[in-house]
């Protein structure tokens, strides 16, 4: 077989370190976030860099018991007690395109339309409005706009970009989500910018590719799902959830074949 | 269906409250181990806690490619490039008792030392011989002793130690710890503290329940599984891995039943 | 890397053979029950062994959509619409002792029991009455019997040992776990042989390994988990489940830290 | 919280009916197979029809620990021994495009080709050549056709449309699929059909929706993961599986920060 590579951890008997950084001074002087950054980046953040990461995180960790992902780790708990992993696995499970998934692909669309800025000389706005009328024609999403819950504007988009310009990391990915937001809404209808846009355009600013959008919800929200499955296992009986659901089949069919 | 009942988010269309604090001001004033320690405890925490709660998580993030979480991992990742998700869930479910579980066994073991102590009126030494004693007779394992991959002692295990002492959060979980090791070093044989019970030690001090153990263990092995997926969706194609087999069963059968 | 060794299947280039039968005979004159008895015994079964197998994976594929795994496995694909690999496996997630899983934990009791038959000369009814009564001192549950929504006998017991008794595959497995009913019901309260338990004792007298108990239900599950994600995808919308959650935590916390 | 709807399994408290079957009945009369093709379908199977559904079940089953899935699921048997449904999870979820799940993407390239077929009034060879001409100008695969392991025909292929044509079952499904075969032997090189084109052909014959063909996949699969995990959790001791790493990263990087 042949030997596996990675460029991430140098793991012998008498270290362990990551992307050179050793883990015993990562222990004592960095934070879990540092070094979330330095395992998806090349290089430890830089202070505001590291907020920034820390408010996204935050933002997408918990949202109640009743989002799929967190209802479906709690349904694995109330089935499955000997393994808590299990039941976070299933509710990481959930997470695809419709729940928490579309940082990626609004990180896809971003570095697309600053694509055609780059090597077409057209400005932000125009490619925005390229990019929406396209999406219209082919019938596609456009991940990272609207929300199921929040009918309004949704708070935590302006917590992080205003952390971002206020210590100077918003960039081309800011400023092009926001082209984005303006086209939908002149060319389609308002649909706000949602927690996945916004992470996703932070995210292009400090320099990540674009799985990145989707592995920061999730490394966020195990940390949510942590907590429901311990308060699950805590304060409920086992099996004790009861979905009520009503048949529309078929009729009995006689006994015989 | 009896509507689901929660004491740790409340989220409503207008807002996102985490035990009571509201989620904005969480992204605008906390790091994200912050509100690790919220989610899995009744209260933010002090400087110096969070600091150990950053050391835990950073002490088990990612112990290499080889690991079987990042090994699992990696192996969906290289089947099943359209989920990511399904991907870091493969590696959770690797965790358990034997590979980063010990970590709640181990603070249950502690918890019941230390009752006896309470109870019992005897020295911490007196209950870790006992435990020792019972655990040897029982022919059961002491979770959070003994480690394949270092011979020796685990530095990252003196770290978080120093680390408590120094912020003076040092206490009885750690104290019953190193009697446990001194005992298990007279009774049985040198097996010295590995990362689970140094965590498991750390968190009985914090307040803890058992549980956390090996949820903190998940937290922070999470952020190591999606980078090891990162790479192996960034730099190998798909269905790379080999895995060599000997088949040693019986003989082919002939061909008619 | 040390190869792997396995005595179940020899896949080369040429062929695929499994315990020494050639898969494509297998295709052609075998089923899929025959190959799952053949992959978890040494050999293929007999017609009434196969028909026992048949029965018990029928017997516990789906028990309805609000059944755990069901309903995690919709969860699932409700937010994952890209791998129904994810969504099956949210549903397998939720198997565990409480959920599908006794069946090990009553083949390892009905195993203890005849071992004491076997070895202490004890009858069969003393054996499950000792049992029984080491169950009630430990306060530990027994597996196999009693059941959340049947109040009464489940009829699929009946079938199961009624088939087992005219095909003369009826042995001391069944024997035992009737005694272990009438015990129960003596000495607890009536508490009927519940389906995990029925295939327990049937599994005991094809002579089939304690592990077996779980995996065979997990088999069986498979098939309805498949079915329920089919029709979550085919006939609703993408994140169309909502649970209602109600908090009763602390209450808001003053803004500032 | 709205009710949830099915027309699969009606489960009460005094029967259980699978689309209106009784499930005491298919448990005395029927296989696991009719009970499969019920579950994804609106009927029981003919006898003919079942048959091939077992061959395709059998034929997917098992290729081998070193199969991804297998080698996934051994692994999280290997770390976490509490729970058997875990590591069938774990190797559940490395299914997808490139491993097991290219039954449904060929499936609804045979459906697109047959409606192209009766609504624009190509030949079927037409129809061929031009799904084959369109997907090598988009640089996209053509699920179905070539194998990584056999590099020559593969066997199995045969021996399904050996039995579909013997029992009158086959159809256009076959057909087109030998209709792709040839064009892209033609047009780009030698591309045998596969398992999964085999099974998609077979299962649009059979009716089935195009999820079908990866969701039969995972049935089948799942048999053979249950007996790997069986045999790792016997035959081997916990941990016992090593990677060999080579790590390629930067260079030891300076203590302080």
């Amino acid at each position: 077989m042949d030997t596996w590579r990675t460029a991430i951890v140098d793991a012998g008997p008498e270290h362990i370190r990551v992307r050179g950084h050793d883990v015993l001074e990562l222990m004592r002087r960095s934070t879990f976030t540092d070094l979330i950054f330095l395992l998806h980046h090349d290089r430890l953040p830089s202070a505001a860099e590291r907020r920034l990461v820390d408010a996204i995180l935050i933002g997408v960790a918990d949202h109640g018991a009743g989002a799929p992902s967190c209802a479906a780790a709690r349904l694995a708990a109330s089935g499955n007690r000997q393994s808590p992993a299990a039941a976070i696995a299933a509710g990481v499970l959930t997470i695809g395109d419709e729940h928490g998934g579309a940082g990626s692909g609004c990180m896809e669309l971003i570095a697309a339309g600053l694509a055609r800025v780059r090597t077409g000389g057209v400005s932000v706005e125009t490619a925005a409005a390229q990019l929406v009328d396209e999406a219209r024609s082919a019938q596609a999403r456009l991940p990272g706009f609207g929300h199921r819950v929040h009918v309004a504007i949704d708070p935590r988009v302006d917590v992080l970009f205003t952390m971002a310009a206020e210590s100077g990391l918003a960039g081309d990915g800011i400023r092009f989500a926001r082209a984005l937001e303006a086209a939908i809404r002149e060319r389609i209808k308002p649909l706000p910018l949602n927690i996945d846009g916004a992470l996703a355009a932070v995210l292009v600013d400090l320099g990540f590719p674009a799985m990145v959008g989707r592995l920061l919800f999730i490394i966020g929200r195990v940390a949510g799902l942590s907590a429901e499955v311990l308060e699950e296992c805590t304060r409920e009986k086992p099996m004790r959830i009861k979905i009520p659901v009503h048949y529309d089949g078929v009729a009995p069919v006689g006994s015989g074949r």
